[in-house]
């Protein structure tokens, strides 16, 4: 097996084929977990007026010390449009409301001493103390958030606030998900026949990473392959599972020959997914998982949401770390084997698969474990390096 | 100012009035995030037949060695009702398929010679290779998933692929959101009115941890805020944001009262998020946030999402790590004060807010910095504890 692409350099190929992030206008509300493609700049004034930060009383600083008498109250959504301010008068405002024009402080009810109809000031009264000057916060035209960042569901608050109608950033990819067998069936009452477990599964990890799915189940025929993955017009990825091999029924080579895709590569030295093929097809980046559940769930985490994630400027190296094996790991042969397993605190618990089809054991996996080529047994207690699977798995 | 609750103890109680989980039975394809409620029981064997591991031969042992006669190929998705495997004889068989009676092991391609019309097999064949029996995975009536499991993508491929048609799980939790306040527009054209930002936020937050948001804007009226909370029939969590404070327009409390809700606390020793209310409302764990929208998101970041993902039997323990000031931080007062930050490697930048309405300079914050009653100004350089905020928070 010498001259097989190592697990390393197929995910740099991975990388360099990423294609260029696109770039796309949205309403803030659709921006959540996207990456900003420019500069977002402010509409407006926030606040757009002198605003009152406490529940307390407009003021002029002349009468700081002094009895003054009140006018009629401000509440929040009051407009400004108050008789300017005079020394000797005060006007009760509530938080958030618009600070009449003259005043030049809000002071809090409890630095206050009720006196008949007036009130008395305290002696100290800081300029412009309890008021948000208009545009305090952020001044309209000012580039408030920066190409690259996040969109938080704070950054979606500040965008609303400024006045932003639309966000430029980096959409959502768009993955086309085909299921090739002729054995998957929705009820498989047929002898022979079973559920298609790998297109829901990668469909669910794909949108986990934020992108936005289609799927759809191919039987084993080179035709319908061949219409199916000419159907697809605007997907940035295809991810195909099933038929990578080289059996009689493994279209899937011969089917990219026909549509002219230059293959990347086409097997890895590694275990599962030896099959993994990576092309590019017209605009599209195609991945070739194989049909083994575990193969495809190992190349979907390894090499698929690393690009996916790429694609939308979003960081892609997974988080690793070091625990301690709480059983034995058997001796690696030839290849690198990457090994579910689940890490609780600071111990790592490899789960076995039964084959490289099995998800049942594994489901709870929360890392995988990779072991090179010719690693001995490591027995229980040895500390081991893991790296994590999963929404939360993505250093930043 | 002695008497107030601190924040650990405000803490603890909302933990105490978290409502009991509920439980319900969900296609798996719904449950993707969710907890599971109940053990999870296979209801078909998996594989459901003897299934072939590679493309080869269906074979039987005493052939090991000699030349055998092929019969018509086996592919994925056919029956397994073949003419039972002789001596002398090999089914050609792809992976996935069934494996046919008699058949004692598959022989891979690359291990057979082609001689004439028949093929060569090796010397050594271990009884039962590359062949998964029957319920080699899973049998059926096994629990498979144990209660307390997290749905990831491999378990609802798992659960498709034991036959599974619901799952039992704690489902989302429903959070009504109410944002209130006379100032709040939708299009704030007029004077003194402003977008309402808080509720947009919150509702964002709340659907990352996993939680169904409905929102409604209601003004400072206390009869209009009555008839919005007494139309909350299947809430969990009701969070209001504003009026919680003591002015003439935070009709809150006063709703609340009428409504004969039991208040568990209002107002905390922190900042920003003083005036924060916990109260029981029927069913409902009912949350007054203020109306200052970072204070409203640190409240929701202490004091909701935990207790929402709690609810939910997700890990509700954020993530804490130590880090290295950038800045310095200015010393604190008597309150423990929560400051946003942005966490980079080891790095620790404080993201000073311009007041507690102020979400443009925190935008980009995926930490909360805690300064204790008193805290001495902290030079740059210094080591300080952050907890992380945003998706990837909960530690497992």
């Amino acid at each position: 097996m010498a001259g097989l692409l190592e697990p390393d350099a197929a995910l740099a190929q991975v990388f360099a084929a990423v294609p260029p992030a696109r770039s796309v206008s949205l309403p803030p509300g659709d921006c959540l977990g996207l990456v900003l493609a420019a500069d977002a700049t402010a509409c407006t004034d926030l606040p757009p007026f002198d605003r009152a930060m406490m529940d307390g009383y407009a003021i002029r600083l002349a009468d700081a010390g002094a009895a003054v008498e009140l006018l009629g109250e401000i509440a929040a959504g009051d407009g400004a449009d108050r008789v300017p301010l005079q020394v000797g008068q005060a006007y009760p405002i509530m938080t958030g409301a618009p600070v009449p024009p003259g005043a030049e402080a809000v002071v809090p009810h409890e630095q206050t001493r009720r006196q008949g109809q007036q009130i008395c000031l305290p002696e100290r009264i800081r300029p412009g103390a309890n008021i948000v000057p208009r545009a305090g916060e952020c001044r309209a035209g000012h580039a408030w958030a920066r190409a690259g960042a996040v969109v938080t569901p704070m950054t979606l608050a500040a965008a609303l606030g400024v006045g932003a109608a639309h966000l430029e950033v980096h959409p959502r990819p768009r993955v086309a998900v085909i299921a090739t067998g002729s054995e998957l069936a929705a009820d498989p009452s047929a002898a022979g026949q079973i559920r298609d477990t790998n297109g829901p599964m990668l469909g669910a990890m794909f949108q986990e990473a934020g992108a936005s799915v289609q799927r759809q189940v191919i039987g084993d025929d080179a035709e319908a392959l061949l219409a199916g993955l000419q159907s697809i017009s605007d997907a940035d990825v295809v991810v195909l599972t099933g038929g990578v091999s080289a059996g009689t029924h493994d279209e899937v080579p011969g089917v990219l020959r026909r549509l002219g895709a230059e293959v990347l590569f086409h097997k890895v030295a590694q275990r599962p997914g030896k099959p993994l093929l990576v092309a590019r097809l017209g605009r599209h980046l195609l991945f070739g998982l194989p049909g083994n559940p575990l193969a495809a769930h190992l190349c979907a985490c390894r090499y698929v949401l690393p690009a996916l994630r790429r694609l939308a400027r979003l960081p892609h190296i997974p988080v690793s770390g070091r625990g301690v094996l709480r059983t034995t790991l058997p001796a690696n042969s030839e290849h690198t084997w990457f090994l579910p397993a689940l890490i609780e605190g600071g111990s790592v618990l490899p789960l076995l698969p039964f084959s490289s089809a099995d998800l049942v054991q594994p489901h709870q996996a929360n890392a995988y474990l990779r072991l090179d080529p010719g690693a001995v047994e490591a027995p229980a207690g040895t500390e081991i390096t893991y790296t994590r699977i999963g929404v939360d798995a993505w250093a930043r």
